[in-house]
């Protein structure tokens, strides 16, 4: 998927409260999670915004559904197609199937067998290709052009970014004032989306993306002023190994987000204690986000701070090897 | 402990009720939880009553903190004791805190050494004793003799019997009817209070109790219409390995509730496949509850069921060889 192509429209607040509306009959208002004792361990006032229990087991439902409804009748009757063996897919096959939109998922040969039938079983077609970011761009191209199917990427979209900015939007109308915000940053939909939500409703709330040190690019971009794309990442936090896209980084250059990082080690430490305080198992896509605040305490001493969790699909052959390299 | 001591009074729903005001400022009121694709494996409509998300992780906080509020001022100036090194230890020690009360844990050499630290962070103080029932007993005997504490039985106590009834009492007022309730069956304070529930808010409600077939005791004990005692537990369900109690056993008799049993395996398959679907961790004596579900799907076809997920608490070195061995 090239990802300038969708960047000609940067997504606005007013775009955030319009997904709003759209995915309401749709989507979970997930809760918001408290524990007095991960509050002392933290030493600061923790609300997790708990996305884990989104429809599909992530935030992404909500960028998918926003898409899906944003299309006109025509469009939708050739369906929609995407990339991914990861939540997005999922996401995108659950929220075409609300309004009877055929989709389309390309799959790299080698994805988790659990993962593919799970989007198979939310009603979309699979499309095997090879392994390489280049096939399957080339396979998302063919059905496009064969099918007429609209490309919905995971994180350029400026439809999907609108609908991940909803899940801040429902956080932040849960308390008076936050402090602090935080959100893990791969290709950056969520965080861009979030950007337009704090910036619109909570300007003082200070924004934080919480990456893996193994796939620090976002960090690295931050602090160069432009987007480096030349990495190789290293780490347990498999939605979180993808590239920052451009829309997505001048949004968040822009915003001032800052940046914080966490190695594997504090990620998995970070969501086997969630999981011991609040019996809720997240990935350590999400666990990241807990990580960082556990990793800077001075950042946070005493504040009131949010935290996403993005979401809890973690696949069951891998939890075991997981918390037992703790 | 003797448990049979406590067993004069019989408790009655007038007591439920009573306990569902006591404990209600420290209680939490815990979510009933739902699941689509659980209802679509099940062939039924599930109604999981989150107590995992109870205060200390599980059902038994409702029970101790019943018996801790019933207590009048001398005794409870004297403290409270009991012997328990799992859920109704830490329950206890932390109802007791909620009153200032001095609770003393005895607990075997030997038990699981993050459970003895949670009982400890609640504020007991522990006291060892060798790894029997009976050093156990003799353990909790000298400290009401020394310290004229209190005894809470984990599930004789008529008190704890009431509280452990509130539970069922709040699942059943989310729904105008119920076909069934399932409850897991160890001692029977959740049983015995469940069936009072029951009896007197939808006594036309079957219930049910989800017993692991290596500890099947009581599932003899109700063909053959007498307790049945000696029998050696052989499962994984670590908080179902107790006897049922005798007052336990009148009132679940009197009340014509069927068991029904689930191999580890089924137990362990329940557990997981409930992780995977609502991202929730609930220990196998709360799994065994939805393997019977599973396991007897002509007995709850289409009907509206409703479970009692007892508890939350896996000790985090056992999750990974848990799930490893499915």
């Amino acid at each position: 998927m090239n990802d300038t192509a969708a960047a000609s429209v940067l997504p606005a607040f007013d775009d955030v409260l319009a997904a709003a509306a759209r995915i309401a009959p749709h989507a979970h208002v997930t809760p918001v999670l408290r524990s007095r004792s991960l509050d002392a361990s933290a030493g600061c006032e923790l609300h997790f915004k708990a996305e884990h229990l989104q429809r599909a087991g992530a935030f992404k439902f909500r960028g998918a559904c926003n898409a899906i409804w944003s299309l006109d009748d025509a469009t939708a009757a050739r369906g929609v197609v995407t990339h991914s063996s990861g939540n997005h897919g999922a996401a995108l096959a659950l929220a075409a199937r609300t309004r009877g939109v055929a989709c389309h998922v390309v799959v790299p040969e080698g994805a988790v067998a659990a993962k593919l039938a799970a989007i198979e079983a939310y009603g979309a077609t699979l499309h095997r290709c090879a392994p390489t970011i280049a096939a399957r761009e080339a396979g998302c191209a063919q059905l496009q052009a064969q099918l007429g199917a609209e490309l919905v990427h995971p994180y350029t979209d400026p439809r999907v970014i609108a609908g991940q900015g909803t899940a801040a939007l429902e956080l932040l109308c849960t308390q008076a004032h936050f402090d602090a915000l935080i959100v893990p940053v791969g290709g950056g939909g969520l965080a861009a989306g979030t950007a337009l939500s704090v910036a619109a409703r909570s300007p003082a709330t200070r924004l934080y993306l919480a990456e893996p040190a193994g796939a620090a690019e976002t960090f690295a971009s931050m602090q160069r002023g432009e987007r480096v794309t030349d990495f190789t990442p290293d780490t347990v936090c498999d939605g979180l190994r993808g590239t920052l896209g451009a829309i997505n980084f001048s949004m968040l250059h822009a915003h001032g987000a800052q940046v914080l990082t966490a190695g594997d080690a504090d990620t998995v430490a970070a969501m086997r204690l969630f999981w011991q305080r609040t019996k809720q198992i997240v990935e350590p896509s999400s666990a990241v986000a807990l990580a960082v605040v556990l990793g800077n305490p001075a950042l946070f001493a005493g504040q009131r701070v949010g935290v996403v969790l993005t979401g809890g699909n973690v696949d069951p052959d891998a939890l075991p090897a997981l918390f037992a390299s703790t």
